[in-house]
């Protein structure tokens, strides 16, 4: 059943889905059960409350979907959308392109700002669309909080001021697949309508539940939304969340326990924590990029990721094989290119439960391979760099204190 | 984590999820993978071949959606036909009423052809309606295979030799949530154009794969259906599966693995002797209803389900309260009644992995159950009669001989 | 891997292994850890506390061997005897014949007081013997509480009083092996000196763990014992107990967090209910024999146990047939008669993390077994006889109410 | 449960426990199982067969005891050894210290050769004594293969040589725990007597089977040996191999099936290559410490471990601080030092199921906690003269090519 055995852990860096905590597959290794029995509701209810506390969010109301983070976007788009209506989509890599993609086809008329990839959504054009629209017409924004394919975090608070500055009503749809759980996120204050993610990113759980959050005036557009939805309307989650036994047809047992867990070791680690260590895990990559002598995707500071890092390969290396030979020879799982940068850069993921010293064991097998590659790089040099950073950022564990 | 714990094993009857075998949790214990190594691809491309064995297909192309048999129907209903479009829909229980409801809002001309709660689809009617078609408006004919509600099981063989009949070529869409791989299915020699599952039913495994396959005819009128779909795209799938890469999007690492070892399990058994078991199960919990003096809901012999008994409760008894005492008292959970069988009826679910010693003991708990309530029932006696049969049915276990 | 796959759940009625609940399994999933961390210490800390509640004790030391039933046994012996030190030792069975037979191995000089298997210890016996022993060179009584060969639960209260009335010091070492955390076992009240368990048994763990508690007197004992040991030595772990790293030798973490989650389980229940629980799946067993018209090997009332019955079959069946059809044809597990009773008795055990439907599903498969080798069963006699006492009996399950 | 959590996986490096790879965490999450059916003992029987192999020996006869390492050396030489018996016993460090405790504790007239910790054994005094022993009053030879506390391997084929030399008929008994399947170890060819290892060390599964292996001698021996011992006998074994059952009691069923995993998983890597790999991580570890401007504790090339590396601090730094650091911050298990070199070494355990990436992990963070403590290491120094020779050493990982 293991076709690739190799000894030792697979070292787990692509952008997702990410490893596991044990007690998170502890919590998952069950017996189906009666998800009408008075259990699973019990349960759930802990959840849909708990859940809204990685969006930061109180006001929000948050679904779980058995699906994943493409089933999680039309779910967005659907509930709140009619076809026809205008949406603004940045379009800045891989994953923006497969969500504006997706929006076209569920027959939305959308306007796509396209950045370079490696930049940022261009927020200066949406100022000026929206300036050049007081009727109103454009209906939603559709941004991706973090760039999957090319490392790129977008400002949302600026989206979000922009919007305020013209006083525009247009729904702020946020794909936030990479980025909640492991940047700052922060739904009410941002005035996001609705966000979104999928459980093996961040939250570290197998693929399977794609979460969405609604605003109530995301929850207000539903009402009048005209795109077809069975499968992914809120309205029969709303009616089974009146009546106390939320669901509308079976949910995995496994993954509501698997979420509960999850839950329960991101808020013992405090959520703070958990977003202060993706900061020092993607710094630490950065350092080790910058002491190999290589180019990070993103192109300015402002929009460095720190969920995942885009590493640019100079003209004469194929980053495929970089991967290839991570996985080959080093049992490392590491992130293609995608599309316009494939063969250009590769990714290191760094998001979910992770630590520095598994970081570091990433980095210095990335040393290899650029070695066997033919870059010539100093081994050691980038673990020396992120090591630097990481010796003193590092805090004491605070249940070992 | 376990709100209700009680000791010794749950007694799970309900007709979906169902137990889950060692095997399977033991495939599933695992930590995500990168979906883009060479590994899953090569584990997918197992599964989609040996999963068309469980729909007796060779010619039907299968999707493994990570959805619930909802999406399934939605994947089914969109990536054939067009808003607008005219379908015969059987209602015979609360899922065809919920695949109904799904086929309206999803913007169809649904023609439906209800039955008496506890009967199967009127196949006359069906007759009817095809001769009174010579144009061949009506576009698909929906029907459930095993009405899980009710425990009925429609005749699909005589649902094509209808179609044939009339030489009509509207498309045969089946659901075979709670029937596939417990129940006969023969995709190819009833020409059912699309037939799904989910993984929660017969096929013993968590929650989360809607299994959808589509015959020929139906991926050649996927070409044209102009029903808006991304997530539940086929034709995203073909792509991927042309490149051999399978996924458009993340799939659940553990639920390939998970189906991987029920399939193994299933064609271990043999999917004949998983057939006969389910016979035999079915047959010996109707000899026990009986043994009771209780009726069963399916109105018909010709009807009766293999995978779901429905048991009718005298007009004194409240169904619900023989499912709540079931859970609060033996640790046995059991089906409610749902909507127009609500309180009159209690399912008993005799599908997946499940063996006759474990339905003995659920006979006999729901014996001291109807005592419970103030039923005369002769405790023993539906055990007596279900063993009757049984010790002179159940076959030696192969791999003991 | 599974050379003899079977559909459904095996029925594990051999008193021992018994069935590992769901909790315990899923804590025991871990990977290994430094037990010389601080986090091992703690937790065995917590274990050695709560351990004591199952012996009833407050006054005793607990010992968690890396060993099995037989391990423990051995413990016991050479930690508070010397080589040709005289005991008193019940002879009932087949398990306690290989205590005795381990006693004679190492080198004491054991008096065998042997009863016809399936009566009771000859109490009457010991007390002759106490009353010839003025000068006490009788050191130790070994006896077992419950023989699991038989069905034979001794008196241990009676004893202890035999032992008082004639104020004798010898040490009373018990066997629990098949009796603590199902029967009434009260380490202190009855001035048991050496009690012992195995962690495959009631407490449903996996085998791997020999619980040994001995009181201060024992202890004493142990400090001028002169038998050879080390791996069994009490001195070292008090030495390490007094450090506060408690183990002298690597310990299985995995049997650590099970057995926590075992304790858990069990003080979740309530003892006193666990013990009522036991009595009731005792009690039924034993009215489905007589319904049957069979006899309990065990001779008299006094004696039945609650944790196993040891059933007889006429002269014309061999028992041992039971057990292999049960086996290959009812994935059910029997226990076989063993030694002067084989052939003769077939043994269900009915004790550990086990409910009343375990139980009927059992009853009802071994009474199509006795058809299968032509004894003349009514089937459902059985399971009616003690459906009928158990819904009366069973109580609502206390975390659903 | 979990007293002490931290993100992302805890980086194991004690020498045992080691990390257990996810096929065999699956293959022993299960049920217990009847081990008196027919599955078990075929199981067995694959398992005696095979786990010789890992003794390199087709002539010896192996026991899986339900035990440690502690209780398998009790094994070798209560089998073997009559109490008064002479033995030559090298004494290099803690392990060989506790074994040499032991044989005293039982009886034995132990001649102790020891060496200054960090030494290995001296094979001179040997030859010397065996020269001065005509009339063969010497009955063994115990011998450590590998000296846990030190990183010390001592030269088995040159004893063996010695023995030959002198034609002297002692017994050679040899502790494996952290050699056998990690060092090359060749039971048959170095005319071993009896070897011995722990499930817990490089067969990288839970504590809890001593693994012990008898050469037809040590067979012979144990005719006459007259040391008592019931629970660790070898003849109750080769009773119940005889009957084809293989159990005189009981065994972890959950720890069968994880070894046949386990065994599995080296044969498919191929043994060669997991001692090669032990080697590359061996080595890489030493070129690491060199390159901090650490001392090995083993004093000599000749001596060096494969599976150990204790590693000297200067006189102003803990070791203990070290490892309290590594674990609090970093996640990090590393050994203390011990007895005589406690607070003066620690150690990295390179044994088991572990990859060279894991291993570079593990040296960053030693490095970071050098510098927390006070040493002036260069950050990265470590790992590049690790990874300098193993980007030249890994081989591509069979399964993959």
């Amino acid at each position: 059943m293991d076709y690739t055995y190799a000894p030792g852990r697979n070292h787990l860096f692509v952008p997702g889905p990410v490893n596991i905590p044990e007690p998170v597959l502890r919590a998952m290794n069950r017996n189906n059960e009666d998800y009408r029995s008075p259990a699973v509701p019990a349960l759930t209810k802990t959840l849909l409350e708990d859940v809204k506390k990685i969006f930061k969010t109180t006001t929000g109301t948050p679904f779980l979907f058995p699906t994943t983070g493409t089933g999680a976007w039309e779910s967005a788009l659907t509930n709140t959308l009619s076809p026809g209506d205008k949406t603004i989509s940045f379009l800045i890599g891989q994953f923006s392109l497969l969500w504006v993609d997706q929006q076209k086809r569920l027959g939305f008329d959308v306007d796509v700002v396209e950045s370079d990839w490696g930049e940022g959504a261009k927020l200066d054009v949406l100022a000026a669309k929206l300036a050049a629209d007081p009727s109103h017409t454009i209906k939603a924004i559709c941004i991706v909080h973090n760039e999957t394919a090319t490392g790129v975090t977008n400002n949302l608070a600026k989206v979000r001021k922009i919007l305020d500055d013209y006083r525009h009503p247009a729904l702020l749809l946020v794909d936030g697949v990479s980025s909640i759980c492991a940047l700052d996120f922060r739904m009410d204050e941002w005035g996001v309508d609705v966000a979104l993610t999928g459980s093996q990113k961040a939250l570290s759980l197998p693929t399977g539940l794609g979460i969405v959050c609604a605003s109530p005036k995301a929850l207000e557009a539903a009402k009048t939304a005209k795109s077809y939805r069975v499968f992914f309307d809120w309205s029969d989650y709303l009616k089974f969340y009146k009546i106390g036994t939320y669901w509308p047809y079976t949910p995995s047992i496994q993954l509501l326990y698997g979420l509960r867990a999850a839950l329960d070791l991101l808020f013992e680690e405090g959520l703070d924590n958990v977003i202060a260590r993706h900061a020092r895990l993607g710094k630490a990559t950065r350092l080790a990029v910058e002491a190999w002598g290589l180019k990070n995707c993103t192109q300015k500071e402002e929009w460095v990721s720190d969920t995942v890092t885009a590493v640019m390969v100079p003209p004469y290396i194929d980053s495929a094989e970089i991967v290839r030979r991570a996985w080959k020879r080093y049992n490392l799982s590491l992130g293609l290119g995608l599309n316009k940068v494939a063969g250009k850069v590769f990714r290191i993921g760094h998001l979910g439960n992770l630590n520095e010293l598994q970081l570091l064991g990433c980095l210095a097998g990335v040393e290899m391979i650029l070695k066997d590659v033919g870059y010539p790089v100093k081994l050691g040099s980038g673990v020396a760099a992120a090591s630097a950073y990481l010796q003193n950022a590092i805090p004491l564990i605070p249940s070992r204190i």
